[in-house]
């Protein structure tokens, strides 16, 4: 694919979300099995629901700019998520796992925080105001996502896995 | 590797960001030949420079735990320096180009400030203040050089893409 201008790598990069976005409704499930803390169930089975609705949402953004929902293999997004299911294969205390895990997500939503923080920019740089209304809706449910994950590893799951 | 405790999994993330950190020593000259603009050419020497700095501070923090430096294969930072690597090789405008080369770099920031981030936390907690001092300072210079990438594309490179 060529990408001669703004607006071919907008819609490149539109892809490559939409890819790593339906990914991780595949992935996540495996994290909420194999976390114990029930906080920790909850609030990713809480970001799989919002992770199912920002898939729905980009292809919103692909209808604002008349065009189809399409993919494109996002390489970035694989490796963390493989580097998340490793960490979640090795032997571990359930706690010291939980700390990994968050660690793992925490890692995907940076990915899609730049990836969101991106897009916002540019879909405002081109004048696709309803598009960078919907990205930047994504993109502040990303930033809280990943504040909740802090807090919920600095009040709760390292304190559990360091007495471990 | 068995991670059973915090302390396993901190080693085991140290190791593996400080691959990281080397994979990108590796790549960044190749970004920054690949860019047209000055002013960018110019930030990502400057990270460069950084770069290998965090490579030292590393070695500093597996100092400071009667640790001798060991990489850990990190798929992640392999996925998003391909997935940069990618976007280079495609035919596009100069200004274009400049504009996919800082998102291909903050989200390389983003993976860093997510991992320095829980380094961080999980050092304080162990009780590992030198090394938490020591992660701290990569961890506000990949925040910073997020900033000035944010700013440089938005007040200059975005600018340039979009007339073309």
């Amino acid at each position: 694919m060529a990408m001669r201008t703004l607006r071919d790598l907008f819609e490149h990069q539109l892809k490559d979300i939409y890819y790593a976005e339906k990914e991780l409704v595949k992935a996540l499930p495996k994290m909420v099995k194999s976390a114990s803390s029930q906080k920790l169930q909850d609030g990713l089975e809480e970001h799989l629901d919002q992770t199912r609705g920002q898939v729905e949402r980009l292809e919103q953004v692909f209808a604002s700019i008349d065009k189809s929902p399409e993919t494109e293999k996002c390489e970035a997004i694989e490796g963390l998520i493989d580097e998340g299911a490793s960490l979640l294969d090795e032997k571990a205390d359930p706690e010291v796992k939980d700390a990994a895990i968050i660690a793992a997500a925490q890692k995907v939503e940076h990915y899609e925080i730049a990836t969101y923080g991106t897009l916002c920019v540019w879909a405002k740089q081109l004048g696709l105001e309803q598009a960078a209304d919907l990205l930047g809706e994504s993109l502040d449910q990303e930033k809280q996502a990943d504040m909740n994950l802090t807090h919920l590893a600095e009040h709760e799951i390292n304190l559990a896995a360091e007495t471990v």
